[in-house]
């Protein structure tokens, strides 16, 4: 939605965030420094000359994205003590998330992995040390969960964290698509499903519920 | 790969899968018709008349894709009597998809999905139309499986067959990625942990197979 009239009383991060929010709806390649102007209602000097041009504003706005976005989500895995349950929490998160309209925009650093990581290093590397990130907080869980007698013998903790890593794309990719809604909730149930197997003590996964809470 | 001179010898369809290529690697928004002049040899007036453009020249590569390579991979599943091994083997393909070099391309549907869809009522419908014949090869797989008891108890044909088709999406959206292809490929074994984990016969997955081959 454009925002319009005295430009110049948006703060700083506060511009970024307004990027942001315009590149994680259309993309990086699609958005033009005229839609920056008409949708975010920073001007074209600021654009320009304060933020760096285009690019740079993008990867202002990956680095505000991350730290607000994708932290957020990543809190639950990222606290002393995280075990299974912090698993199954973390993914239970997205079930609320898709019921949301923002959960048609995928996640920003997802969407910039298949459309700019491919054909530039740069981001490329920041998009690795994002899956890294993400990895190495499901690998620290997976490991104290098995510390503490959570998991079923013979879970492979490495692959298990991919298995988890990968899927976080997968939702965020089959959220984005025109797929229907009750499709990519079937989705996350099945993910569910998989973390439930790897428990020492069977588990029935909970009913499919909208909101995403806990049973 | 610029294929350069003669470009009044190449064939219309091999034109159209030259383009299909280079969207495939480079997504549609940052190819330019001038990317496509100099990478597929075809000349600007060929894309611009006889194609129709940039556009409708896309719109051919991506029925040519879902002709060649979807069509490839599906037809495991669409052939009659498909059940739980065909849905196995359909994943193991992506097994080997991951060790070629076109495996960082992902799939050509799934980019677009999120690259162009969101924006793009026309793409959308076709992408909604991918996903729904995916999502049906694998519905009806598992309405054979279950019909011949290769299934267990309780399980929810419509629940698995999204979660499957979600998992493609996973897969494609993280070959793309910069993620390393140790961890897709555990990504993928965790896939066929779950599609084992709804065999009516408990079965152990085979050991990681860098070739995607049975074991």
């Amino acid at each position: 939605m454009p925002h319009r009239g005295r430009p110049h009383k948006i703060a700083p991060e506060e511009q970024v965030r307004r990027a942001m929010r315009l590149f994680w709806r259309k993309g990086y390649y699609d958005t033009s420094v005229d839609d920056l102007v008409s949708d975010t209602g920073i001007n074209r000097y600021t654009v320009c000359t304060a933020h760096g041009g285009k690019k740079s504003l993008f990867e202002k706005a990956l680095a505000l994205y991350e730290a607000e976005v994708t932290s957020s989500f990543l809190a639950v895995l990222e606290t002393d003590g995280a075990g299974l349950f912090a698993i199954r929490d973390f993914f239970c998160q997205f079930l609320a998330f898709l019921e949301q309209p923002i959960g048609a925009y995928g996640c920003l650093l997802c969407n910039t992995s298949s459309e700019v990581a491919p054909d530039d290093p740069a981001i490329a590397n920041r998009i690795e040390r994002y899956i890294a990130r993400l990895t190495g907080a499901l690998r620290r869980a997976a490991q104290s969960a098995k510390a503490r007698g959570e998991l079923r013998e013979g879970v492979d903790l490495d692959q298990f964290a991919d298995y988890c890593a990968g899927s976080v794309l997968g939702i965020m990719s089959f959220s984005r698509s025109p797929a229907p809604r009750r499709a990519v909730r079937n989705y996350v149930q099945g993910i569910l499903h998989a973390i439930d197997a790897v428990s020492a003590t069977a588990k029935p996964s909970p009913p499919n519920d909208r909101k995403g809470k806990r049973t």
